[in-house]
């Protein structure tokens, strides 16, 4: 990472000057938590947003996209969680507009800079005076330090808050990125431009107009929350959505080195809170980066890591602390990629495990030491090419059946 | 299913006349229990044979493909469980090729008259020594009723055995076909001909040349084994030999009425047994069968019917009786099938879940009456084509987790 980077402490949306935010109970969830997050820009922003490539998805991302696609400016973006509005047809979408109607009406700005994103319960019709009262009680609450409210009104099974921002100068100018997101369950993002249920909020000063934003977010979005999984089912709603106000006075043009040096932080913000979303994931107690270099392809190294990230008995392997690494060569070989078994050498952080296609020979304690740490790397050296990828996963615990067998969304 | 074929009671490979078998206790498994099968023909037996498609096959496996291309007959067919001899490179492959040695040698029959195939820990050399024991102490306890033996002594995480034998007349003669089966866990078989850890031996006293038995194996995996899903873990080891002794004198050649009645008779037994292993799935309380029907082609009905099927939050939700039909959709949604969301209806047996893509209006009463039924059939009905596809999956347990975190291969 850059050290020009810097994390802010207890950064959030609203460590961006221009920002505001609020969290508030609406009435979503039964449980009284808060639920209904706004993020306001006093300044029309720039912005773009990927969402989900699952086909039926939600009202509101149908909606997002649209807005995406006019372009504009944007001036405020709301999320509910407790009500996904997916599966809800034309009334479904005739209220995430109508959402953004409330929104315009009590902020005064126009209805067309305001979009929304929604999580929870699929198939249900949104409750209107919900939503109505959402807004009645989060446009008055709205602050310059209401970023971490609105990031704890965002969480559906997140066990903890997902906030953070950075500074970086360019050119001598601070310029701040922050960021909110949520998501523990039902996370496989295939995030994808106008086109996990993950929600994401990035606020930053930057000057650009939306075309260089999404130019930037698309490409981060591959690099940080498309390469995590928690339990490989892709959402209906997964949103992510970039406003830049343009208030550092900092203006940014592809190919430059203000812009890669922006990318950079921008990146930076979109990986830590992918981290911690898998760290987060339900019931996961350990976060395990799966690594395949020298493959044949980009893709062959893809999809040897996606399945050795998904799959069941790697999972529960990792839950056990169990180094069984005849799991991780069956899903390597099942993965579709195509490798020689006699070339592959695989390591758990540095120790070998597999030494062309069988038993490295390094005593069991010492893979033991690497599988019971929190936090591991699994390589996968395919040793035939130059494809690279890599994959953040978790394990599959007691915990993670207990949450969705008992969870009547 | 035809009504011209019969079940026999406790049927088992040794239901086929010309046919013994054997279960004993060579000592691969430190529990004490049988872990070495074999299975005899008393004549040369025409065969054939489909694997795993895994890129990091076992030695038997490659050595079972190679005696497929190489054609020929088939004496025994010899099985052991608790070492996989997977990833354990030459060394491994002249192991197993050994294994036929002292089979040949025992039996009196030509080494390349047997075939072998492994089961259980992944990346460790065989002990030749409990290859020798398990021949010493099978050969001599082969008999016509060992069938079920054979088929205890193939278990791992199995809870019970699986055997099945069927009797079918074919012009005015009975021809019976007998088969016994493993596998609860990593089980996703794709099998390809020479080319699950499922093993499956499959005996019949039809005669026929080994391309007919080819052509009608492989289709009859597709239809039975390639259907089935506990995890989505493909194995290393997946076999299914077919053995026919050619005893009833009923020749069968392709195109003809008797070649398609017996491919019934074949299919019944494959079918059977691979619904034995789902609902002897590790840790498996349900059983469901994922239907997609009206896709636009069969390849958009098999990726929707795989999604769902091998989706962790269905089979968590099918584990605590939740009849949350967004994780369908979900599902279905990210599958990577092409299809209208407004089309699609989804029924729970005969129950109406959604309708033209939203919630169908179905009290959730009447859902629950059908979810917390031991067996289920989930259909989605993508209403624009004519592909269609199914699969049986079993539910996510706690169970599943606690066999696979604490099961040290």
């Amino acid at each position: 990472m850059n050290n020009k980077i810097e994390f802010i402490e207890n950064g959030s949306v609203t460590s961006v000057p221009g920002f505001k935010a609020a969290g508030v109970t609406a009435g979503f969830k039964k449980s009284g938590a808060p639920d209904f997050a706004l993020v306001y820009s006093e300044f029309p922003a720039a912005f773009a947003g990927v969402f989900t490539s699952c086909t039926f998805a939600a009202a509101p991302v149908l909606l997002g996209r649209e807005k995406v696609l006019a372009g504009g400016t944007l001036r405020a973006f709301a999320i509910n969680s407790g009500n996904a509005n997916a599966c809800t047809g034309a009334q479904g979408l005739a209220n995430a507009r109508k959402s953004c109607e409330i929104a315009a009406e009590k902020l005064n700005v126009p209805a067309s800079d305001v979009v929304v994103a929604s999580t929870g319960r699929i198939g249900v019709q949104m409750d209107m005076s919900l939503i109505e009262k959402g807004f009645e009680l989060a446009v008055p609450a709205l602050s310059n330090d209401g970023g971490n409210d609105a990031s704890r009104a965002i969480m559906t099974t997140d066990t903890v808050p997902k906030a953070v921002a950075v500074k970086v100068k360019i050119n001598g100018v601070d310029v701040t990125v922050g960021a909110m997101t949520k998501g523990a369950g039902m996370i496989d993002p295939k995030l994808i431009a106008p086109h996990a249920t993950m929600l994401c909020c990035i606020t930053t000063d930057i000057a650009a107009d939306n075309a260089t934003l999404a130019k930037l977010l698309e490409p981060c979005a591959q690099d940080s929350f498309n390469r995590i999984t928690v339990d490989g089912d892709m959402s209906t709603n997964d949103t992510v959505i970039l406003m830049a106000n343009g208030r550092s006075g900092v203006a940014i043009a592809e190919g430059t080195a203000e812009f890669e040096l922006f990318r950079e932080a921008l990146l930076s913000v979109m990986q830590k809170l992918a981290r911690e979303m898998v760290m987060d994931g339900e019931g996961a107690t350990k976060f395990v980066t799966v690594k395949v270099i020298n493959a044949r392809s980009v893709a062959d190294a893809k999809l040897a890591a996606e399945a050795v990230a998904n799959s069941l008995l790697c999972k529960t392997a990792w839950f056990g602390n169990d180094p069984n690494w005849g799991r991780v060569v069956a899903a390597l070989g099942y993965s579709g990629a195509e490798f020689d078994p006699a070339n592959c050498n695989i390591y758990y952080d540095e120790t070998p495990v597999v030494r062309n296609g069988g038993d490295a020979g390094t005593p069991e304690a010492d893979l033991l030491d690497v599988v019971k740490k929190r936090e591991f790397v699994i390589t996968c050296d395919f040793g035939e090419g130059r494809g690279e990828y890599w994959v953040w996963s978790s394990d599959l615990s007691h915990e993670y059946v207990t949450i969705n067998a008992d969870y009547h969304t």
